[in-house]
């Protein structure tokens, strides 16, 4: 490599890193550790994702996308924790040293990272194929802990997805399936509207700017972090969206060992790009499978699912409201066990996603 | 993937990972993030590293020893910092489910943490080019804290790359240069006896009872960590030897400001590969140049390079005892920065070593 490890955390993150002047941190990137205080009265909240090229994004995808997934994605866990991020390190394996590259994804990164007050604190770089690992730390409120508590989980806030109960109210943050139906763009499973004039109709495919809305939840998702704090409390189970609202829901039943019911209706309406104007503009339109397909089995969402009793609600809708995040209650939890997908009019749905009889 | 996700840590991982009851572990693996609790009146030391296929080793290696490799690289971070080990996350990008190879590295892996009582947490599984990244926590003591402290590192007793002093004496752990040795016989640099009969002294080569041990020390290092928490409160400053001696000590002079003088006789017998009576008994030997080059600039020992006041000799001795591990005093730390070797006579050493103006 042209540049060795320590030129290159020096110039692409260190002078960034310094400006964390994040209380937790009592060493940061030099030595063979970081080491990091704790808050009192906390636990830490660890969680780890790797981003290969060519499975978890495109080898061409803008850097400072790219950069701002990868810390992303791990925020997103922290979020569905409840977790406040503290720190975390970054592994990157690259094939060559890019300059133009690395000053990208760097922007990218350690913009996502100083919103949240997110230090970087240590890792490792490597020539290899592209490949990149971040660990990511926060903290959850133990209240009264002054001791190591012998009981798994203590008194910890930590929103988990063994906590919905029957009678639970289910929820979803933000908007789901856009982030599919920009990579069905990409990978030609969906025409992309060919006219290049904004006052004709495109009645041929996804008009431009659907696609553009899209794809920007695809390569730039927003990690709910202020909703999974202020869901504290609140919530009793959580999960983010990343593999696809049904599969997701799957963890949260079988963790919590019961089953639920979704208002597809409700569902489906979340895909955000029906809603666009230029897409109620064009003639070109998704069918009611498509849109289930994406809404509920979409992926790379990044959104929040979680459970809250009925006596709750309002405290749902402030923590909504508090964190600037749109929740949306999509069903119920019941005792139950799979997963029943009804019509606005409470009748079971005929369909490809009728039946999930390994749910639960 | 033939196997999911889920599967794969569940098989291969998971029933392991239950066996560390580990105080600290509040959550592992399965929820969005692992929850971990610290032991009153310490804080956390992090560490992370990425290993990849063809660099930082060969495709063709037995897999415990990658799993054991992949996790005591580090430990050994944790061991220069003086951290008691807790637990760590994997992550792992295969390019296929080699249910055999999955095995060995998970039996390699787990195997070490159990030794340590190190805890699998949490981590990923993606497909992908081989790639292992583990990030490892310990504990480190800061007595008296009760209050997150304004000062960077507080009352911490973690070893730091900083606390070097002119007049300290510089040791290193164990043995030196052997990693490489073996390295150097893998790429053919360095030749391997062909003689097959144990009976007749080799004469062509390294023997192969000599490149076996070597390659034991390269694919299956030691962390040592039962010697970092013995110098908590003795050493000034440490770091692993992964790099090669001088480019590690030059980290610690960097850190420290200062300099540093090697007695490189006593360093050269450091090279375990010369003292086996399979090497002693052939006719092949190594020159001293080759010697020097293994232990001064070797890389991937793994051994604790570190500094302590002469006044804390016995204590350093004591340490080495009760952590049951071989310490060798190979010079002093002086206020003068840059590196000088010196020969037993004390005479400046003139040859490819003599000169690092580049250091302190």
């Amino acid at each position: 490599m042209a540049l060795g490890e320590f030129d290159l955390i020096e110039r692409f993150f260190r002078q960034r890193a310094v400006k964390h002047a994040v209380a937790s941190v009592a060493l940061g990137i030099g030595d063979d550790c970081a080491l990091l205080n704790l808050p009192p009265g906390t636990q830490l909240a660890i969680s780890c994702d790797m981003l290969v090229a060519g499975r978890h994004f495109f080898p061409d995808v803008k850097p400072a996308h790219l950069g701002h997934k990868a810390l992303a994605v791990n925020l997103s866990d922290l979020a569905a924790c409840g977790a406040q991020p503290l720190a975390f390190t970054l592994a990157l394996s690259l094939p060559a040293i890019d300059e133009a590259w690395l000053q990208g994804f760097s922007d990218g990164l350690m913009a996502l990272a100083d919103e949240h007050h997110c230090a970087l604190i240590g890792g490792d770089t490597t020539a290899g194929p592209l490949n990149i690992c971040i660990t990511v730390f926060g903290s959850v409120p133990v209240p009264g802990r002054k001791q190591p508590s012998s009981e798994p989980q203590g008194n910890s806030q930590a929103l988990l997805r063994s906590g919905a109960r029957a009678g639970d109210d289910l929820y979803v943050s933000g908007t789901l399936g856009d982030a599919r139906l920009a990579l069905d763009v990409l990978q030609g499973r969906l025409p992309l509207s060919t006219t290049s004039n904004a006052a004709a109709p495109a009645t041929n495919g996804v008009p431009s700017a659907v696609f553009a809305a899209a794809r920007l939840r695809l390569e730039c998702p927003t990690p709910r972090v202020a909703l999974g704090l202020a869901l504290r409390g609140v919530a009793n189970s959580a999960i983010d969206v990343s593999d696809g609202l049904l599969g997701d829901l799957a963890h949260i039943l079988k963790a919590s060992g019961c089953g639920a019911c979704i208002e597809t209706d409700i569902a489906i309406d979340l895909l955000a790009s029906c809603q666009h104007p230029a897409m109620t503009d064009s003639l070109f339109s998704l069918n009611t499978e498509q849109r289930q397909d994406y809404v509920l089995a979409g992926g790379d969402d990044y959104e929040l699912l979680f459970t809250a009793p009925p006596a709750c609600s309002a405290a749902v809708q402030a923590a909504a409201q508090s964190s600037n995040t749109r929740v949306t209650r999509i069903g119920r939890i019941e005792a139950e066990p799979g997963l029943r997908l009804i019509d606005a009019q409470g009748q079971a749905l005929n369909g490809r996603f009728a039946s999930f009889d390994h749910f639960g």
